[in-house]
C-alpha cells in the first residue's frame, strides 16, 4: 500500500516532468513540496534536470534545508530558495524555481509583469522584484545562504510570484497542483505581455477582475482538467516517472552544493 | 450503420484535435457544432482539453446552453459562448473559442486585426472588439450567463470572429470544417500582422481584396486540401480520436460548471 | 529500371517534403521542375499539400500549364506561376511558392529583404516586389489567369526571388535541390534580418560580398551536405515518399482549378 | 578496450548532436578537439551536418588544418577556424563555429552581447567582433585561408567567444563538455537580451557579477548536470551515435575544401 510520503514523491516528480515538457524549465531550476505529514520537512529531488527526475530522486529536507537522511548524495545548491519560503509561509505547500525566456525579459529590465488575460491572473495580482545585488552587492548570482533565502522569502512577501533581476523567477502554491498551473500560466501570461507591448499600449486585468479572476481559474476543477491535460501529453510521449511508487534512492557517491 | 450524429461527434473530435494540434488551443478552450438534424440543439464536449476529446466526451445541449440527457456530468462554464450565437445567427453552424498567444496581443492593446494575407482574408472583412467591463463592470473574466453571452453574440454582429478584451477569441463557421480553416488562418494572419508590424507600416488586403479573396479560399477544395493536410498529420503522431463512432458517453460522476 | 522521369518524380516529392518539413510550406504552396527530358514541359503535384506529396500524384504539364494527360484530377489554381515562368527563364528548371510566416512581414509592409549573412546570399543581390494591385486592381490575391502568371514572371526579372504584396514569395532555382537549399535559406535570412531589424541598424552584405558569396554557397558540396542533412531528418521522422519510383498516378475523379 | 583517440572521437560525435539537436547549429557549422594525447594535433569531423556525424566520421588534422591521414575525403572549408585558434590558445581545448538566430542578430547590427542572467555569465565578461571586411575587404564571406583564420583568432583574444559580423560566432572551450555549456548558455543569453530588449533597458550583470558567475556555472557538476540532461534527450529520441566507439572511417571518394 503506497504510503503519503511515496504518494507526494511520485506526484512532485510528475510535476517536474510538466514544468519542463511544457518548456518552462530546462536543466536548471527546480520544484519542491511540503512533506505531506510533517511541515517542518520539505521534499525536493537531488541535484538533478527536471525532466529526468523519478520518485526515486526525492529526498527530505530540513526548513534549513539540511538533507535529512542522505549521505553523500549531491543536492541543489539553491535549496535555501524553497526552505526559506517555507519557514516564512506556512500556506505555502509547493516552491519552483526557473530561468523561462518568456519571465526573463522582465527580471532583466525591471518591467512590471501584470495579469493581461485571464487565466495570467494566476499570478497574483503583482509580482515584486528582489535583487540580490541590494542586499549583498556583487555574488555568484545564486541563491545559496540562509541569508540570502531569506531575503527572497521577504521579497517575496504575501505574494505568490518574485522576479530575480537578472536571474530568474520563484513562484509558491498551496499545493503542488495549483503551483504547476501558476508556474506555466504566469510564464503564459509574461509570453503574452511581452508580445502584446509589441505592437500596442496593453490594457491589463484591472485590480478588481484579477481579484475575482485567479482564485476562480485556481478551483479544483480547472486545475483538474490541464492535470490532465498535461500528464496525458507527458504519457503520449513516454515521459511520465517509473511506475513504482516505492523506488528506493539510488546509492550516491558523493554530497556537495549546487 | 453510423447515423449522423455518431458522424457528427467524430467530427467534433477531429475538429478539437487538430485545432490543438495545430497549437491554437491548449489546456482550455472549445468547439462546438450545432446538432445535424435538430437546428435547436447543438453537440459539445464535456470540460476536458480540445487535445483528448473522443466522440464518447460529446453531448447535446439546448440552444439556452442545458445539457438535454447527461447527468452528473462537468460542463464547460463557457457554454453561453456557443449557444448565445446559435440563437442569434442562424447561418451559423460551428463555434470555436480560444486564447491563442497570437490572438491576444490584439485583444489586450485594442490594435485592430486585419487581414494582411490572403489565407488571412477568411477572418472576415473585420474582427470586432467586446469587454466585459463595458456591460458588466469587474467579473471573473468568463463568460458564463446568459447576459454575458448574448452581449458577447451581440458584439459578433454579423462577423465571423470577435476579438474579446484581456480574454481571447470566439469565431464561428458555417460548418466545422470552414470553422476550423478561419480558426487555424485567422491565428496565422494574426502572427504575421504582428511579426508585420514589428517591421514597417502595413499594408493590409483592401475591403474589394478582401471580399473577393476570403470566399475564395472558403471553397469546398482548399478546406479539403487542408483538412486531409491536418488530419495526416493528426494520424501520423497517433493523436486521431477513437475509431469507434458509436462510443458510448463514459458514466461521469458529478456535474457543475466551467 | 527507373527512368529520368520516375526519378524526377522521387525527387520532386521530396524536394516538396523537405521544404514543408523545414516550416516554409505548410497546407498550401506549391512547388514544381522542368521536365527532365522534355524541356516544353513541366512536372508538378496535383493539389495537394506538399508534405504528402507521393511520386504518383505528380503530373506533366505544359509550359501554357495545361495538365498533359491527366483527365478529372484537380490540379493547383496557380499552375501560371510556374509555367510562366518556364517560359520566360530557360535558365530555371525548379519553382517554389509559398506563405512563410518569415517573409510575410517583407510581403505586408514593403520592406527590402537583403542578404544579412552568408547564407542568405543564396537568395540573390535583391529580391523585387510584385503587387497584383498595380495591372490587375482588386482581385481575389491568387495568380491564376495567365496574364497574372506573366506579369509575375515579368517582375521576377532575372532575379532568384520575388515578393507578393500581401501574398508571399515565389523562387527560381537553375535545380531542385539549388531550389530547396534557396528556399530554405532566404526564409532563414528573413527571419534573421527582422529579428535583427528589432535591436539596430541592420549592416548587410555589401554588393561585392553577396556577388561573391551566394554562387559560392551554391556549389554542389554545400549542396550535397545540406541535402544529406534535410533527407535524414525526413528520414528519421518516417517522412520520405514510398520507396516505389514507378507509382503510377492513383485514379483521380474530377478535375478543376486551385 | 577503447583508447583516448575512440573515446575522443565518441565524445566530439556526442557534442555535434547536442548541440544540433538544442538548436543551435543546422546543416551547417562544426566542432572540434585538441588532440587527447598530442596537443599539435586536433580532432574533427569530415564535412557532414552536425547532427549526423558518427565517431567514424572524425579525422585528425595538424594545427595548420592539413588533414594527417585521409586520402580523398572532403573536408570542411573553413578548418582554419579551429586550427589557428589552437594554435593561438594552448588553454583552449574545443572550437564551435555556428550561426544560430539567436546570435546573428547582434553579429548584424553590431549590438554588444552582454551577459544577462547568471547562465549567461559562461560567455565570458564580453564578446568581441571580427570583421573581414576589416583586413579583407569584399570576400565569399568564409574562413578559410590561414590569413582569415589568424586574424579571426587574434580577434578573439584571450576571450571564449567573438562574433562574427554578417556570419555568425565561434567558441571555444577548455573542454568538449565546457564548449557546448558555453554554446548553448550563451545562444541563449543572447536570445534572452534581444527579447529584454524589445520590452526595455535592459540590466546585465556587474562585470564583478560576471566574473564570480561565469567560472561558478562552468564547474563540473553544473556541467554533468547539463550533460546528463542533454545526452539523455538525445537517447530519448534515438539519436546518440552508433554505440562502436572504434567505428573505422568509411572509405571516401573525394577530397575537397568547405
Amino acid at each position: 500500500m503506497p504510503n503519503a510520503v511515496d504518494e507526494a514523491r511520485h506526484e512532485l516528480a510528475v510535476a517536474n516532468r510538466i514544468i519542463a515538457h511544457e518548456g518552462v524549465l530546462d536543466a536548471f531550476g527546480h520544484v519542491s513540496m511540503r512533506h505531506p505529514t510533517d511541515p517542518g520537512r520539505y521534499l525536493m529531488a537531488r541535484s538533478r534536470s527536471p525532466e529526468l527526475i523519478e520518485p526515486g530522486d526525492i529526498y527530505e529536507f530540513t526548513l534549513d534545508s539540511e538533507p535529512v537522511a542522505a549521505k553523500g548524495v549531491t543536492m541543489y545548491g539553491e535549496r535555501v530558495i524553497h526552505g526559506c519560503i517555507y519557514q516564512a509561509r506556512p500556506d505555502v505547500n509547493a516552491v519552483c524555481h526557473h530561468h523561462s525566456p518568456s519571465v526573463l525579459p522582465f527580471c532583466i529590465t525591471g518591467m512590471e509583469l501584470q495579469p493581461v488575460f485571464h487565466l495570467g491572473a494566476v499570478l497574483g495580482t503583482a509580482a515584486p522584484f528582489w535583487d540580490s545585488r541590494d542586499d549583498f552587492g556583487d555574488t555568484n548570482m545564486l541563491v545559496i545562504k540562509p541569508e540570502e533565502g531569506r531575503s527572497l522569502a521577504k521579497a517575496l512577501g504575501d505574494h505568490w510570484m518574485v522576479l530575480m533581476r537578472r536571474h530568474g523567477a520563484t513562484l509558491a502554491g498551496s499545493s503542488v497542483r495549483e503551483l504547476v498551473f501558476r508556474t506555466i500560466y504566469s510564464t503564459a501570461n509574461a509570453e503574452i505581455q511581452l508580445r502584446s507591448m509589441l505592437i500596442g499600449k496593453i490594457g491589463a486585468l484591472s485590480r478588481g477582475e484579477a481579484e475575482l479572476t485567479g482564485p476562480y481559474q485556481l478551483q479544483p476543477r480547472p486545475i483538474a482538467r490541464a492535470w490532465e491535460y498535461w500528464t496525458t501529453r507527458l504519457e503520449k510521449r513516454g515521459a511520465m516517472p517509473r511506475a513504482g511508487r516505492k523506488s528506493k534512492p539510488r546509492q550516491a557517491k558523493k554530497r556537495s552544493r549546487r
